[in-house]
């Protein structure tokens, strides 16, 4: 945990560099310090096929879902969304100046009755915060 | 909203249209008159590696997941997923007659608490309509 | 039902036959004795773009979410969650020997008030059974 994934259309591919739009994300759930930083995974899925409103070809969307584990209250989640809804919104203001556009975000809670996770990056960057 | 994803796999690339597929969905779901326009958002995603039922590489399946927001009472939301499912199982008819296919179509609800948007189709739809 | 859904840094194309990662599961999805093994279906889906932890690119990560439908108690769905992940698990050994990896699994509930299917794997793999 957390979990973002995007899945954008694929027409998005000469407008936006989405790695770097990842990064933006990435930064950004670091920058609302309630995720630990060895959990945070942002990704991004291309899709090729897509119909979108009244099905023009040229219309694009980008949607976000982001699943957390329980146990922060709804205030802290929303404030933290917001951050990060704001920061990918801004950095894709280039993108609504250009085109018809569809932004989404969702966040999901994980039930933590059924999850299950191995993870050796905390423990590298602890160490590498022990020598930094 | 609503959101429309669906992931299939790759071995029906052969046998299926799948950007047609996702105009077939798209269509269907303006047909409900349940969801505006401009929020219409369907795509498809190829998934390369796959193991299916008894693992045999032949067996197909098509798998989607509509999210949508709240506000919408159970009798209507069973009426539109049974209006896009058939539409959408109408449209693989000649896969069933020809594969072992597996066809599923779930619904999700967002919670409106922590869901965000930014959106300028709508606004250039009705400005076509004002102009049509 | 059942859906597992599987997303993973491209990074891993290198150290992971995907393919027969999706089998692992598979296999270890059939020995949880719960599942229609007709309704199995385990798929990967490539994720190119990503940026995880603090956005070092030789970090990586597999994450698994599960679909099933209504109907198991919590004991069970924690039994073959836990047979499921461990099988994944053990599997991805020389990863977290190799790299800093991060792995995650976690279940959904579809609501089987808005659920609808369509396949004939099951009758099929019957019909094999019956003449085998």
């Amino acid at each position: 945990m957390p979990h973002f994934t995007i899945e954008y259309s694929a027409n998005l591919d000469d407008r936006v560099d989405i790695s770097a739009l990842c990064e933006v994300v990435r930064k950004a759930a670091v920058e609302t310090g309630i995720f630990p930083l060895g959990g945070i995974r942002v990704r991004a899925i291309r899709c090729e096929s897509y119909a979108i409103a009244d099905g023009r070809k040229d219309l694009a969307f980008l949607d976000m879902v982001l699943r957390i584990g329980e146990g922060r209250d709804l205030p802290t989640r929303q404030k933290a969304g917001e951050h990060v809804f704001q920061a990918l919104s801004r950095h894709l203001d280039p993108v609504f100046a250009s085109s018809k556009f569809a932004l989404s975000f969702d966040m999901q809670i994980n039930d933590k009755e059924t999850s299950w996770k191995r993870n050796n990056i905390h423990d590298a960057l602890k160490v590498e915060a022990a020598h930094g």
